[in-house]
């Protein structure tokens, strides 16, 4: 399904756009996060991005389940907004010299991705709904469930270690 | 102050420059949302719009006045981030033909703008605290809770009417 101008006409075409938009987003995190993981200081941090890298690859096939599920072929749709998230990350983990300081950036940063994902996990699993599609939504669901289990898990690195050696 | 390579050193620069951030993320939204106001079709839609509108001019006293708190003069930083949510914002509301799916899709991309606000605020809420900077986190709380409410009210709209209809 190509989608250019005026081409969703139907609440089932903006489902498959925004499929497309949330597949795009997890491979660029998957090709992101090793930086991260890279420039990461705290042993706690490095160790949550390793093991959130696992899910998002898992994320990608459970979304390639999706699309087979309502019979379309899995396709990305380049995505700004997730490009702006990244750049943002890339431009600030950049100006911090500190090791504990872009600790405190990274996990930010990282939280924004997580927000962004889940924002649109939780509509598409609303509109799955409305469309009939419950067994597309429980697989969504489960994404969404370990998007906010590894946004958690951020909040508490940060404020019980990170942000108290940073500052 | 002024934000260049490296220019980053402690916890402080790094909550000044998410000041900056979401200062220009606010302004940004304040330009954005009358578009979005003008497009929506659902009454219950364009009214929570404009109220948020209301909401978003105090957001934009409310950092002026944690700028001034801390002791720096207010300015802002670009963000590549909001700028791509509102990119996709803008070019997936030109892809509908549809005024209903349209809603539909102007409640998506309002929430992932709320999204982004509320992983700021967040951040930002806790930087707050470990610099000692309680009177703060207490200003940008109010706001948070702000962002939180919007975002809930979106999604009682999308799933009691805008996706019903649209479906």
């Amino acid at each position: 399904m190509g989608l250019f101008s005026k081409d969703i006409e139907t609440m089932d075409d903006l489902f498959v756009h925004q499929l497309q938009d949330i597949y795009y987003t997890e491979k660029r995190i998957v090709k992101a996060l090793p930086d991260m993981i890279a420039k990461s200081n705290s042993r706690e941090l490095k160790s949550a991005f390793e093991s959130h890298l696992d899910e998002i690859k898992n994320h990608v096939r459970r979304l390639e389940q999706v699309f087979e599920m309502h019979g379309v072929e899995p396709e990305t749709v380049q995505c700004p907004a997730i490009d702006g998230i990244i750049e943002e990350a890339d431009e600030v983990g950049g100006e911090v010299e500190d090791k504990k300081v872009l600790d405190a950036a990274l996990i930010a940063s990282a939280q924004a991705v997580e927000h962004y994902e889940m924002t649109r996990y939780g509509t598409l699993i609303a509109w799955a709904k409305v469309l009939g599609r419950d067994d597309c939504a429980r697989v969504l669901q489960e994404t969404l469930g370990e998007e906010r289990a590894a946004d958690s898990k951020l909040t508490s690195i940060a404020e019980n270690s990170v942000n108290q050696v940073a500052a």
